[in-house]
């Protein structure tokens, strides 16, 4: 055997070395029932002989992004986004002074501009994110999230990640699951940083799209980002997505919203063993309390239809020891 | 250790003991140009500290289906599908006897149905693709690959791909590559099939797709196929496809034809190593030969570019010492 392939062998041990075991894996969450379903449900798909027993080529596992992986409060991130790099690129644009909802903006006027509704939103989308190649985009992402930081936690939105969910994710992982993003986010946005913060590679991340198109520069190949919408990854789109992108049905979803509930339908009515589970935030002191009233990451027919079929719901209050990781 | 840990350990020990060795793993390729020259690329960017080295998440290798992995005439065989699922259709459209093109498909007229153009070829894709749900195509999908035969050869059409092919996709994924079809093919047609004669999952398959629409049946979720495009992906769609599904740019891609084309650029023109191969289909005795002037399969421009660039082209006649798997 040669060096490579000792090298090779060992770290295939270290890998397996991770712990597949809920206790030492699940620091984060409190021994309530939310715990105690996801172990259940992974140590029956995963138990050799069982009836529930599932191949790892299929247990697949597809997480939200906003309010279930991070935080989704005061304003979705990548808007947040998207507002600053408007304000970054004022100075090139003069006629936004005299132009809705630019005017807005600029002036920090947030009630005339949101007054503007879902077309405003859309103007500042597309402000930010087309009419650059999809290389220039990446950058421009990854530079805003080294450096801007949450209003009122000061920490980089990398932070704002829960830790019981990052732990679900190693554990799911340790069991020989894939895991998938499925958010309504936008494609490109969310690859700037879930490998490195989910551990999730970009061709596992799935979420909302804008047409792109192919041109020559200099006779270089770029992807120019275009102000069309390819496809909404959101609620029904999101078995769509699931559909198009992964081609397998989950045997497990996570969600917080109500964007989230075809997904969770979708992933529930296939056979044998399934797994749902809802993200409900209703911890005013630690990080937010909303639910079926917010803007926001409404929860309001997906619990009802969690109650209703017995899916697992997650009180953050109740059910999580910690939130946060810790700063770096 | 447990016993489950001995066997995940012993099983690691057996995928990694799978060869690494061009000179076993490529048995179906002859010692020429071609074989060398992506023996020397895999070695190089998989050599530790070669200043080529790309670590394994990103040794991502993009590959055509139809001419690249199996073969395309006389017809793509997903057409080929698609008019045996008009004629298994026709007893429940008895309509169809008057209408165009299916009335020049049950009367067995192939010069008057093609003299339809696209319009004609769109109208029986629509009628065999669209109007079920994504679970019932697939069932009639596997169930034609079970038992239709290439009307040249006789063999199943999953046994018309490319054992050369084959050879390489185990070579590349032995030396950590994860490797993807990048197709202008239906995503859920190649999907059927990919996983069992490539061994690639269907996440890892990109192609062509229609809309979806989710639909609640009897209380259970279903995708219905309808008959609108979503996405194209040949020709400046395959870069446009990788961006979205993979996010990550190709080191290497493996194309036949001018649909290819953008798919390679893209992927050479990325910093680093970078590998990009097209299969000439040069052997009308053991397959077909055809090139500049086909209209299946068409290899002009793309050939002209690789020629200048010096992109490896393959000549199935003089490359390759077996083009078909035995049949089982």
């Amino acid at each position: 055997m040669k060096m490579k392939a000792l090298t090779t062998l060992f770290a295939c041990a270290i890998a397996f070395a991770t712990t597949t075991n809920a206790d030492d894996a699940l620091l984060s969450w409190n021994d309530t029932a939310p715990k105690k379903a996801i172990v259940s449900f992974v140590e029956k798909v995963t138990k050799e002989g069982s009836p529930y027993f599932v191949k790892p080529e299929e247990r697949i596992a597809t997480f939200d992004n906003d309010g279930t992986l991070w935080a989704e409060q005061p304003i979705y991130f990548q808007f947040q986004f998207a507002l600053d790099r408007v304000k970054a690129l004022a100075p090139q644009h003069p006629e936004w002074k005299n132009k809705e909802p630019f005017n807005h903006l600029i002036a920090g006027d947030m009630k005339a501009f949101l007054a503007g509704g879902e077309k405003s939103v859309m103007a500042v989308m597309a402000a930010s994110h087309t009419g650059i190649t999809t290389d220039e985009f990446d950058k421009i992402v990854k530079d805003w999230l080294r450096t801007a930081r949450h209003p009122k936690t000061g920490r980089l939105y990398t932070e704002m990640v829960y830790q019981p969910m990052l732990e679900l994710l190693t554990y799911v992982r340790a069991n020989g699951f894939k895991t998938f993003i499925v958010s309504g986010g936008g494609v490109e946005f969310m690859r700037c940083f879930a490998e490195q913060t989910y551990g999730i590679p970009p061709e596992q991340v799935v979420g909302s799209s804008g047409k792109l198109k192919f041109e020559m520069r200099d006779g270089k190949p770029v992807l120019v980002k275009l102000p069309e919408v390819q496809f909404i990854d959101d609620k029904q789109g999101k078995p769509i997505g699931i559909e198009t992108f992964i081609g397998r049905r989950p045997i497990a979803a996570f969600g917080n919203s109500d964007g989230d509930q075809q997904m969770l339908e979708w992933t529930t009515a296939g056979n044998g063993a399934r797994f749902a589970l809802l993200v409900h935030h209703d911890d005013a002191e630690r990080e937010w309390a909303y639910d079926r009233k917010s803007s926001i990451g409404k929860l309001d027919k997906a619990w009802d239809e969690a109650v209703a079929k017995g899916w697992t719901v997650v009180s953050m209050k109740d059910d999580w020891a910690t939130i946060f990781p810790p700063t770096k």
